[in-house]
């Protein structure tokens, strides 16, 4: 048997796409993420860390965990330099209710990391539709609005048929009983009746950003 | 082997339910529907024949056809003497779509077969939200209303956060791909975010009429 | 990134719909809800609490934990000040087994904070029928009846052939394999055979009791 | 390549069994249906044909289709010499409706095929529950009582309560949208609430009728 | 709200059935099962627990708990007085493997508990035909033969084409993946190409033993 | 019974989205469709057909159909009078293989309906890998590429690994089996590894062209 | 929109894969599989065409489909000079009835297309046996084993455990209700109790068979 | 109720297929195991244990751990005396990323427990193409390739199209959402684009390696 093939990270990612490797920490070992981390360094490169649980955070050599700009309801965390987002948001992230949170911050998150200002704005779900009226207005003036919820996802079918913008939905896990972990709401957005609304997976508020991070540097500017 | 089962009809159910039997015609011979029907007329009753299609209708005896009163977009039929709704509709019957109709009818049929009037509203799907605001005081006058939707089924959970009646949602089987005969729909209303949105199979017009003759004789009267 | 988005609770719900804003703690942080009972503490409002775990409630601050009245077989809280139900149940709640008591429970609970009495109808699963039917007659006096079961859930639609109100069928999530956490259960009913069957989401008491709450204001009153 | 594999039967599967070889005809051709006949004429046997639909049968050569004792309903045909079915029936076959019908039929021609008669009990759905109550003593006295019901098929559950003898439950594909061709039917069966209820595949008359074959060789005589 | 309901047991289900009532414990807390367990007293009856787990058996009161006969790789118990089995063994469980014998010894268990003998033979998995081989005339000997499989559930479909008696297949939910839990050994066994091979839920071995004690009586004597 | 509620068109689409309305010619009979272009003929507005089948259009008034500009690959119609794109394309379409041609053409067509180019690159299928990378330079400098692709669907993955710009895939039902009528290339595309790929519901050419036509007018002019 | 993509073959495919480029034609319009073979024709190669229907074949210009070689079980066609395969088989192709023939055939005419005889063993589906015990000396022979079953698909995991070689199992869609179109059997594959059995689409006798043209040319010599 | 029946190991499995016994050790209890490992020595046999957490092994009596060449990556232990591969890697073992390595690495063991090497090649996701195809001619070198990669799967299809050997593919359950614990990858991989890629279930990697096994007794010798 072969030595254990070392990790190779997709630094050229950046050049490529726009879009800096992230690493996917769920179901790595603390011991496989610690190796990807003293990879960037030597490479020295930043890495954007998602679904990074507080355990395998606490897990990691304390030298390390340090140096992880970390935010708990998105367990997101940034590794090394990164520099704050400047400028106004071209970003609107919508989200139905509380528990579509830890994925709008995920997005906000991604975004920031790669220098893009977002605006979250939550509680905005269907079933009190005048929560959503009052913020329309403010909605439709992004060039780009990420869409998530849970349950039946009605809210990204209501804002596709009111803001003109490219509208990224992301379906989210809330919810118990045929929610079905996200798969309701996944299969009710791909189903939109409102025309040109796109999906990303369930939960996956990094992918919806990235969506974003593509569109964002086509855009004319503003003004 | 033996002598093949007759047909016993459920006869004594409007007294015991207040909803009459229905044939559902689909699957049928016409040997068995025509049956069926010298049946009803040996008890001395009337039928209520659902998704009859005009295939089914046209090989029947043409005398049995003859005192059908059918309609073809519901695929509904009364067999034998019905009376005419009389009163004001208590019962509204909203819809997204053109590709609705067949289902919103199916429920507006039934109710009629069973003596009552209903209201229906069709283009009012979220897609286009002006559609459904400009109706919406209407609606929300009715102690019931019906929405039938497919695709995504986002219409029932805005109807639901908006009106305060019994609300009976009915997934249609409008769409494709995802729209997966109407299981996206019925999967989004059993997930809706409106609270107490009750659900019935995919295009079942019928069920939905039937739970609302459930409540019809409950209600206080107008006034 | 702007700053987190507070929450933004729907408290005019009672006015439009007559059913209160209720708070779904299942994923949410103590945090979270800590936040969500102070807020409804400055807006002057009572807040209905479901799927409330003992844990979740052990890990809020004590002074808030100590204002809940808590029911633990079925996760809920009352938070604030509610007044007793009055007057004679007008809704049934009628169970299969043991196992269904949680999801009977929150119906019951969702009723009494809306100042409901219900009739609480356990252990007449249709596998010993003799136990339905010493007591259908019982059942058949109610208006409203909600039927709980998982497995086969059979029961709804023997009760749905012998009751005339509103029967509002709930799937609950007991049993293993092909039970599947309470989809056969609501397969079965969605698909029963008793005309007017109508269903909610499983393990959903509350949104059953929604669905009574939105039709007993239109009862005409007993006598 | 090697030349076409010839057709080999199965012909002494009475002898392991009991049960004779049966020809499932659909998604057979013509030529293959009648290859098959043609070699039971040559191994001097008889063949029991399952779901050969009348479109095939009438595409058979003439002189072979005239020696098939065919059944439209089950779609079932007796090929060959088969002696009638002698002494009482000791297998009820009970069905909810009559769609059911061609399902019960099926069973009801297998046993014929293996000498044995059967009494088909029809109509007795729950929904309408004084229908099966009218019979229910009749049907405890059979050792063995198969069941056939589609949709939500509460009707085994309700009987596997009430009957202590064998009961084999076949789910039908009667109903649309979630009854999704006998799926549910099948499902609410495998978690039937009454004990010791089993299960055969969806519209296999063919299979039930095969598991009480297997069954009535043990069986005590009567007396 | 209604005091909550008293549990009722179905004590009657012996006389009617000839199969005494169980209690599914998954899922019950330690108080509801121990409140079954007294009312047992009460009547004077003994009771059959399934999936009791070794926790829910400690967290019992200890008088309880010490009176119950537990078997721990089934989790089953028998609380009170139950005669041993007597007489020579009519029902094989036949098992693919080790982890399919938790499945096999639950009805083996539940058997002993109506005093029914069963040989338990295992480790025959079709894989190592000649294991099974090594065995099917002792197989062949019993008039009931229940097959316990899990992953791809050939075993059954071997045996039910060997076999004469009555072949009751459980799946289990060994395997990984694609196994799922048991659906695709489920699917299988009801897809089996062996004729009359009858199929109960996903580790339901209390079923299988249960179908069993339905067919018991009704054989005739051995000799 | 109320008078058939009159079809609601929503003309106001394109002021409010910049997409204008489309008509979903599948499930709607010749009668609604007719009636459909009349309402827009009322309105002095054309219409975008999709999915019209060949026997649809022939079954329509003569004089309707004849003002259809009707391409048959896509089951597109064009009604009225429509403007041809001007201008170099700023949309590449790229597909699988043959068989999904039919949605990227419906892609295409929809785009050109509102008066945008497009480039059509077929047959890149990643199974010969040669046939991509030959044009991957060409389909880089596109600041939109949507990807048509079926069966496993892993041209996107690849395409949104070495493309910069915004990247919509288009699940087509091409294939059978496990194919699944699309749904495994959907899911695939979902998972898909590359960043922030965005999907649209199987063969729905016509909503990845509107997703197409929200980001347009975002985009910086080229220069 | 740019003119219609012209079709792109693989024709190096052979020389990449020693797998030559074939056709699927179901889903094509016989104006797309002309053009097909008029661009092979222009290239000077031969093809394979698979799942051409008779109607499709029959709907080709006359001059084009007379030198097609049909074979109408399989649905395949060589289009230009085939040379016939020579040499022994070192490909057996097992299959369990009647109804997978089709797929065993495809399997065949694939491998001949290519130079390679196969050995086609049929109707030794498990539920006889004694049917394959008798055959399992010669196919133990071959280093390469497809095995094609629909239904439960016992078949490959029998053949896996006792033969040596290669295992390549087909799923077929033989069978109805819970087979589920060659669902059940492609689990129950996938899921094998036998190791190393190794699985293709359903009804992929083609893919079976480039399966084996992938192992062929590695084989040692026999003798 | 019979004495528990004794494990019987299926030793001649080796002489059969040339691949040993492996025991599953995941849902067996510590005691199950160590009785599993007391029969291989008295048998004078080594075992290949899959799916031995490190929990269980921890539990085993320490003798009996000692004695378990344990690799906790893949989660497999070689019992008894094992000798090392020799000889040149003819296997390589292709894997997308990180998350990957486990079951890579349990193929990997399995083929050195029979004697074979193999190389294992990491990170090479076809979302960085670069990363393939730096490595691709090495790839193409061997007869044999493992591939094992979750989400969308498309290293498979891309390897397929590149790679003349065979080609086996392993879905891994990395990802979430609509990964669905490796199901998406499955369905992918069995509906490659590539021909004759053939697959094994979820997370099997000791499948995929007694798939090579199967092969490598039969290839021709290198050189």
């Amino acid at each position: 048997m072969s030595a254990p093939t070392a990790i190779t990270l997709d630094l050229e990612r950046r050049a490529r796409l726009g879009i800096e490797e992230a690493v996917l920490c769920q179901g790595k070992t603390p011991g496989q993420v610690a190796d990807i981390l003293l990879r960037a360094d030597e490479a020295g490169r930043s890495l954007l860390l998602t679904r990074l649980g507080e355990g395998q955070r606490e897990a990691l050599p304390a030298a390390l965990a340090a140096r992880i700009d970390y935010e708990a309801l998105s367990r997101t965390g940034f590794y090394g330099t990164v520099t704050a987002p400047a400028g106004a948001a071209r970003v609107a992230i919508v989200s139905a209710g509380t528990s579509d949170q830890p994925v709008s911050r995920e997005a906000a998150r991604t975004l920031a990391y790669h220098g893009h200002a977002a605006a979250e704005i939550g509680d905005v779900g269907v079933a009190g539709l005048w929560r959503l009226m009052a913020r329309i207005d403010e909605i439709r003036a992004f060039p780009i609005v990420i869409v998530a919820a849970g349950m039946d996802a009605a809210l990204p079918s209501v804002v596709g048929g009111l803001v003109p913008g490219l509208v990224i939905a992301v379906p989210t896990s809330t919810g118990y009983g045929i929610a079905d972990g996200g798969t309701t709401a996944m299969r009710a957005m791909l189903a939109s009746c409102a025309p040109g609304v796109t999906v990303v997976n369930i939960d996956n508020g990094y992918g919806a950003a990235c969506a974003a991070l593509r569109a964002l540097p086509l855009l004319a500017p503003e003004g």
